[in-house]
């Protein structure tokens, strides 16, 4: 089997192992590096049980077998060799500024001027971590959505210096590896994940804060009404379908939509009283001990559609 | 067959169509009344090709067939007919206040104390055509999501003077034809289905206008993000998992939610340049022509999806 080639992952937790498994089901050889050896080897052990679980379910990805995509997994304790003739590195460090700008400046001193340079961060502005490097203009975010195997998502966000070439291959890569990359033209705070979901966390916060509805009536108006149609198209295609057209939809309810929208009031600050009952509501309704047990339930689920989903667009 | 009771159904459109489905889904009579004569007749031949159609698929919810189903619409051409004896009363008529208040007074004049007076309005405050009726304390919104038959959510909107017992009278209602009610405390601009979708749809705007992100970009963050999650849970039960429970989340993350969003501006007005721009991308996506197939292509999906939920929560 011929290598395509070379992929550094640096760090090792639950987000770092799902990297190593997309790239490995395409048949890159995976480096993968970790600050903390006996980390890497814990890593391993639970891929390996990953990639055996999805094979004997039927849903490993790419078309090597289990084995064959474990084996192209290799531990690597030196920062320098894993990332040697890298053509890909993915940093998968803890959500800190300064270790994220220390481990960028370990990378810098390893790589040439080809390896595509990508962080995992999902709320750091990959300009914050990057603007002293002398690689900068190989730097972008690559954010992908937990269980990141079955949401193919994955937002890329370039800093103000980074190669348009960069941000290309980085979007081929993705879709060679089977996720659904969406692209930043300029970085933002939140990128576009999370600003969308903090638009709809603070109207709903607003809405319990007001004493409006209950915790599981605002997640039933997502999961049992928008979340349906959301799953299969996104707010824009959802308003033209709604309408005769986007442009008729814009006629007919954009002054509705500024009236409703000046009544939602400021940006709460998600603290105090309202979010004890938040927590308290939750906590409930799943209690931290069945936490686990109802993220399987979720992953079953996100299996499910996803499988869905290609069935109904091969048709 | 012994009867159930009679339900009146006031507006012979799309959604009066649906709710007249519904309703005899599970044994109700149904008395379809509208202004205009031809519309009834055109509505009936619609239902039961509808019913029949639903029927082949196998698709057709209780336990009646569709020819029994369809033996339980009755027209009526005249609106006290229509309400006599009447337990339940689903206004359907266009959109407007002055019409839903001329039509609120006319069927306050021939219901008794008893029937629960339900409009349809996505938009319009309960109280705004309400107030001046003998029988406000009867008066609720329900507010469904189309296409109806696929997607469960009803929204249950009391105006101030509504009386506890029809709200929950109409939350029994919602169950028992296999809908799920969410139930507003008190009355509020948008409901929840609109204040939420409103909520994301300003923020994706603000991202358009600030050019950051495509329109079809924006719509990837929810179809093959976001938008899985929430076809299952919604957003306070994805953040309560995506951290060891949701007062770690908050804990966690509330500050930096708080930084994000106050970078977020104005509420847009949605005219000009940039919606012109957002309704011609979605034209040249999907012109104006392919609009009902596409319609067609989110139905079959949303019967999958739900047909899906379905299997999943029986096991």
């Amino acid at each position: 089997m011929a290598s395509k080639g070379k992929i550094s992952i640096i760090g090792s937790g639950l987000i770092g192992r799902n990297w190593a498994m997309l790239f490995a089901s395409v048949g890159y050889n995976i480096s993968l590096f970790d600050i903390d050896e006996s980390r890497i080897d814990d890593a391993l052990v639970d891929i390996k049980q990953q990639l055996n679980s999805l094979e004997s379910k039927n849903l490993l990805r790419g078309s090597l077998n289990a084995e064959q995509q474990f084996s192209l997994i290799d531990k690597c304790i030196s920062m320098e060799e894993c990332l040697r003739n890298s053509i890909y590195c993915q940093e998968c460090v803890f959500e800190k500024l300064e270790l994220k700008v220390q481990v960028f400046q370990q990378i810098d001193k390893y790589v040439d001027d080809k390896t595509v340079l990508a962080s995992s961060t999902s709320c750091l502005l990959p300009s914050s971590f990057s603007a002293n490097l002398n690689h900068k203009s190989q730097v972008i975010v690559a954010h992908p959505v937990n269980p990141a195997y079955y949401i193919p998502l994955v937002e890329l966000v370039p800093a103000p210096w980074t190669d348009e070439k960069v941000v290309a291959r980085t979007r081929e890569l993705m879709t060679e590896i089977g996720q659904k990359s969406v692209t930043l033209k300029k970085e933002i705070e939140g990128f576009l994940v999370n600003r969308v979901q903090y638009s709809i966390l603070n109207e709903c916060y607003r809405l319990i804060a007001g004493d409006y509805v209950s915790v599981e009536d605002i997640d039933s108006v997502m999961c049992d009404g928008l979340g349906l149609r959301y799953a299969f198209m996104g707010p824009w295609e959802t308003a033209h379908l709604n309408a005769n057209g986007m442009k008729e939809y814009f006629e007919k309810y954009s002054k509705g939509i500024y009236d409703v929208s000046k009544t939602f009031g400021e940006i709460p600050k998600m603290e105090g009283a309202t979010a004890d009952h938040i927590a308290n509501e939750l906590t409930s309704r799943i209690p931290l001990e069945k936490l686990n047990e109802r993220r399987k339930w979720r992953e079953e689920r996100l299996i499910a559609i996803t499988q869905l989903k290609k069935t109904l667009d091969k048709h």
